[in-house]
């Protein structure tokens, strides 16, 4: 588990959690543990992702695969360990028991079949198969763009109740979050596309090879990279009612949309 | 996912689980939904034990096992999603918040690392070793008996408050679980060794075959037996403080400890 958690990584989500959290005040503490669940959810999804009997890589975050290092059962274990002690942190948070709850239900809602094991399960199924472009995203959607969003939006749960403001403020985090979310994607296909391993950490030219659409395959690299920077626009456009607080939010995009692994 | 939850099996977590909230006046209605996340729980640990990398089992509940019938990486899935559906379940109880996140803690802590997963790893880590009767005592106490704790346990979670006489009433029902839990496993190692495939719905003489240590090598059949009569006096015992109350619970005690399969 420490292995797979622990072992490097751009640590994305816990960084989106804290910039989100911390527009809206909410103490830094508890935004650390609320990442960190939603960083072991990344986490194990990376280890069953990476199994022989699903996208059977052997590299990720540049070391060998939880499955190579040691052995297929631990990797499984180890991945639904991870998920249940994301669960364990968000029940132990140091916050009002109505604000974990909501923790958690957005986390389990993002966790399962309708949308992170959904997008995985469609993801699998795409192999060879022409897919439309809502049909890309919508999987994207579901796969990556999913756990970002909760990740933002986690962020701001911990603290903010249900009132008006606080749903005008979850509106503008989520249209952001949305943005980044397919935006992060986009740019992970261009990378696959034109990165080479030893910067990416993980296995290049993988998606071509094993036949999956995405929207380098689907838009071509010019086009996907024209995408990428208005999704990036979008993000800056949505974080508009938050004022100055949203610079910390700007600032992650930019490092989303122009990041080189 | 239905495959998997819905083809059958005893049901013995959600019996529990119904027992011991009607001994504590819980709502039957929240009790099914309670039952649900633990059997969601229970459904996904055996969806993964069963695959090739595990266990390697094609019989489960009369029927091939979830990897047979569709393929690895749709097991790996289906069991990803229905541990996330669990607590999706817990956390949309009509309850209030302290008593929903209590059930997600009690299952967070019942799935993760230091007891069902756990256990399974150190099961995995056993095959062809000689375990003293402590070291598979606290196997099982991990793998298989706190499930079945944590239903009796979440039960009364959902309505009882954290008193005196809450905890009292949580001590004999955890003495009761305890006893239950363990027994439990005892049967099932004497059915291992003793049933057929037919009656039983999974392979039978797997253990032995598997080289794994089990009560009946650790002990024989007929002290194996002997406990697992011992253990049914135990949990009888434990329920005396709830008076009738506690007679469901006897009744399945008895179930469990007198099954045929």
């Amino acid at each position: 588990m420490r292995y797979a958690a622990l072992g490097g990584g751009k640590r994305i989500r816990p960084l989106l959690c804290h910039a989100a959290g911390a527009a809206v005040d909410a103490p830094a503490k508890v935004l650390s543990a609320i990442g960190a669940a939603v960083e072991m959810i990344h986490a194990y999804s990376l280890v069953h992702d990476d199994l022989p009997a699903m996208d059977d890589d052997v590299l990720r975050r540049g070391r060998p695969t939880v499955h190579v290092q040691y052995d297929e059962a631990t990797a499984i274990l180890v991945g639904d360990a991870l998920q249940a002690q994301a669960f364990m942190v968000l029940s132990q948070l140091p916050l009002p028991a109505e604000r974990r709850i909501a923790l958690v239900r957005e986390l389990a809602a993002t966790a399962g079949s309708q949308n992170l094991v959904g997008g995985q399960a469609i993801d699998l199924q795409s192999i060879g198969a022409c897919l439309s472009r809502d049909q890309l995203e919508q999987m994207h959607r579901m796969k990556t763009g999913a756990l970002i969003r909760a990740a933002v939006r986690m962020g701001a749960l911990g603290v903010v109740a249900e009132t008006p403001e606080a749903a005008r403020l979850y509106g503008a985090l989520d249209s952001y979050a949305a943005a980044i979310g397919l935006g992060f994607q986009v740019i992970d296909d261009i990378l696959d596309a034109s990165g080479d391993t030893a910067t990416l950490g993980k296995t290049a030219g993988k998606d071509a090879r094993s036949d999956k659409p995405t929207y380098v395959s689907l838009l071509g690299l010019d086009a996907a990279r024209a995408l990428s920077r208005t999704l990036g626009g979008h993000a800056h456009a949505a974080l508009e009612p938050l004022g100055p607080r949203g610079s910390m939010l700007k600032h992650l995009a930019d490092l989303i949309i122009h990041r080189a692994k």
